[in-house]
C-alpha cells in the first residue's frame, strides 16, 4: 500500500438546481477539482450516489460521468451504501491509489433529488432502512431517528431544546460557506418555534435534501508536486451493523461507528484528542450526539453536553459541522460523504475562511448509512 | 499488488424465485461460496447489484447482506455498472484482496427481477441506458439494441437467421446445468418461430431476466492452502464507452470491449488465442456477435460465421455461454457479471461435467454494461 494524497477539490451549492441535469452537476464538481489539481486526465473514477435509478432514472453513472468530463474509455464505477455512498466511493478511490493499481483516482458524489415530489423523495429514503423488517411496517427513515432519539431522551434525561445548539453551530458555520444551502443563523428562540416532522424531531433538527456534487482528485503521495499542499489519508476504515434497529445490541449505541472510528485512529496512528475538526453526519441532531459519543468525543449519552458547552463551535474542544454540516450545507445524500471530505481538506489547507480552525493537522469525516448501518471514516493529515 | 486467487464459490438457479426474499437469494449463494472456501470469515464484502432500489424498495445491501450472512460489522459495498455490476464488484473485491488491504474478499452479485410488473422491469432496464438523450425518447434497451442489430444486419449482410446458433449452441449447454433457468435445447426451426420482440430481434434472440444470485471468495494467492485448485485471477480490466450509442465513431464496434480485453490480455501476458473458455455477454444474440470481435475472436461483422461453422461450441475453437450464457442460464442483470465468473471457475477447476473444455488453462469472463457502455473483463488461469 502507498501513500494517498488529495490533489483537488470541487463542489456545486447544495440546493435546488433545477437549470442542471444530474451529469451537469457531477461535472461541475468533477471539473473543478481537476482544475484544482491541475489534471487533465485520471485513471479510474468512482461515483457515489444513493438514489439515481430512483430520482432520476438513470443508473451506470460510471460511464455518464466519465464521458461527460471529457474522460471516455476510463475505468468507472458508482459505489452505493445508501447515505453514506459518497465516503464509501472515495474509500474505493482510496484502495485504487494505494494499491498502485491506479495512479490518479477521481471520486465525485452526486445527487439530485429536488426534481421528484416529496412523497418519492421519502420513500426513496426509505430504501436505506430494512425493508423487510422496518419499512413494511410503515415507519418512514425520520420516524426510525425519531424512534431512537425519543429512546435517547428517556434513558438520559434529555429534552428536545438540549439537542439546539447543534443546529445552532451548524448554522452559524454555514453563513460563512458559499457552497451551503442556508446561509441564515437561527437562534433558540427560532429552534423551538420551529414544526413538529416526527415527535421529537423538529424541523430544525433535521437537515434538509438538496441537489449538489462534491468532487476530489487522488494521487500517489510520491507523486505530489513539491508546490502542492500535503493533504494525506492518514486513514480509512468502514464497517457495518445490522440494518434493522431492533436486531442491534443497542439503538443507542452507534456499534459500526465506535470500530470504524477506532481503526481509523489506529490506521493513523492517533487518539480522539488529536483530532483538530470533525466532519460529522448530522442528518438529525440524534445522529450529531451519537456520532461524538461512539467516535469517543463524549461518553454514552452525554453527546448533548458537548452542544450545550460549547465545545463543538470553531475554537472549542471538537468544531464540527464547520462549513455547515447536513443540517446547513445541506444533505444530497449520496453527495454528502463528499462534501464532508473536500470541507476536511478545506480546514488542512487552511482555505476555511471565517470558520477556519487554527493550527489544524488532522481532520476527521464520517458518513453514517441508514440508522447506522454503514459507517466510513476518514481521517485526513497535513503534512507540511 | 499481490496475486489474488478465487477459493469459493456458489449460486442459485435462475428462475422466478418466489419463495426468497433478496437478501435469502444472495445469503445462499454466499453461504455455499464460503463453504465451498471453507472460511468462516471474510475482511471485506463487494456486492453486484443493479436494480434494487427500483425492483425491491431496498438499497444499501452491503449492511443488509453483511448481517445475513453472519459477517455483521464487516465493511460491506455495492457496486453497480448496469449490467456488468456483478464483473464490477468482482473487480473491486480484486483490487482489494491485490491491495493488501484486505484478506478474504467476498463478492456476491444479485438481483430480484420477478416481484414486479414487467412494466416496470422494462423501465428500470432502462435505466442502463442515456435518460436525456435515449430513454426520453421512448427507446427501451431491447429497441436501443435492435437498432444496433438491424444496422449491423444492413452493413455486413446477415439476416435474422445467421444468429440463431448463438442461442442454438447456448440452449445446448444449459441442458447440462442444473443452476440455469431454461434447459431445454432448441433447434432452428423454433428459433424462427418465435415471436419477435422488437424487429430484428426476436424471442429467441434476447436473453431473459430472472431472479439469482451468485459468489466468489477471494484470497491472497500465497495464503491459498496447498491443496485447493489454484485459480487465478490473471487479470482484471475494465473500461467505459459514451453511455448513449449516437455519441460512440461506430455503434457497430465495442470500442471499451476492444480496450477492456486487450488490457486483459496484456495483464494475464497472453493472446486471443490463449483463451480456452469465454463466457461473454449475450444479453441480445447481436451483443454476442459484437462481443467476440471486439475481443479479437472474429474481424468486424464477422462474428456469425463463428455460430454457423460451430467455433463457438464445446469442442470448438472458442466455445462460448458453456453453461447456457444470459440465454439460457438467465440474466438477473446485477448478478449475471458473478455467474459468467463462477462458470470459467467451474471449468478451470474441471466442473463443468458434460460441458467441460478439455485441458482448460485460460478462462475469460465478459460482461456490458448498457449498450456496450461499461466493460468488464478478467482473465482466470488455472495454475496446477
Amino acid at each position: 500500500m502507498v501513500d494517498v494524497a488529495v490533489i483537488g477539490i470541487g463542489q456545486t451549492r447544495v440546493e435546488e438546481h433545477w437549470d442542471k441535469s444530474l451529469r451537469e452537476l457531477a461535472g461541475d464538481a468533477v471539473l473543478m477539482a481537476m482544475h484544482d489539481a491541475q489534471v487533465d486526465h485520471v485513471d479510474s473514477i468512482y461515483i457515489g450516489n444513493m438514489m439515481s435509478g430512483v430520482a432520476n432514472a438513470q443508473v451506470q453513472l460510471g460511464s455518464l460521468i466519465a464521458d461527460w468530463v471529457g474522460q471516455r474509455f476510463t475505468d468507472a464505477v458508482k459505489i452505493e451504501s445508501a447515505c453514506s455512498s459518497g465516503a464509501a466511493a472515495f474509500r474505493a478511490g482510496y484502495i485504487g491509489v494505494a494499491s498502485g493499481e491506479v495512479d490518479v483516482a477521481l471520486v465525485v458524489g452526486v445527487e439530485k433529488m429536488t426534481d421528484s415530489p416529496s412523497n418519492e423523495i421519502t420513500a426513496a429514503l426509505a430504501t436505506a432502512a430494512d425493508g423487510d423488517w422496518e419499512v413494511d411496517q410503515g415507519v418512514s427513515f425520520v420516524a426510525l431517528n425519531a424512534l431512537i432519539m425519543q429512546r435517547y431522551m428517556y434513558e438520559y434525561g434529555w429534552k428536545g431544546i438540549d439537542f439546539a445548539n447543534f443546529s445552532i453551530n451548524a448554522h452559524a458555520n454555514a453563513v460563512h460557506n458559499p457552497f451551503a444551502r442556508f446561509r441564515k443563523p437561527i437562534d433558540e428562540k427560532r429552534f423551538i418555534q420551529s414544526p413538529m416532522i416526527c415527535d421529537p424531531i423538529n424541523l430544525m433538527d433535521a437537515s434538509p435534501i438538496g441537489d449538489g456534487a462534491a468532487a476530489a482528485v487522488l494521487i500517489r503521495a510520491d507523486r505530489l508536486p513539491k508546490s502542492a499542499p500535503k493533504i494525506l489519508v492518514a486513514a480509512s476504515s468502514a464497517a457495518t451493523d445490522s440494518i434493522s434497529i431492533h436486531n442491534r445490541r443497542s439503538p443507542l449505541w452507534l456499534a459500526a461507528a465506535e470500530r470504524s472510528a477506532r481503526q481509523a485512529y489506529a490506521q493513523a496512528g492517533i487518539e480522539t484528542e488529536d483530532i483538530d475538526v470533525f466532519e460529522y453526519h448530522d442528518a438529525f441532531t440524534i445522529m450529531a450526539a451519537l456520532s461524538l459519543e461512539a467516535c469517543g468525543f463524549a461518553a454514552a449519552g452525554r453527546g448533548p453536553v458537548l452542544a450545550k458547552e460549547g465545545a463543538i463551535r470553531i475554537g472549542g474542544k471538537i468544531p464540527v459541522a464547520t462549513r455547515g454540516g447536513l443540517k446547513a450545507r445541506g444533505h444530497p445524500v449520496g453527495a454528502t460523504g463528499m462534501y464532508q471530505i473536500v470541507e476536511v481538506v478545506q480546514q488542512l489547507r487552511s482555505e476555511a475562511g471565517e470558520t477556519q480552525i487554527s493550527g489544524c493537522e488532522f481532520g476527521m469525516a464520517q458518513s453514517i448509512g441508514g440508522s447506522g448501518s454503514n459507517i466510513v471514516t476518514h481521517i485526513f493529515k497535513r503534512d507540511n
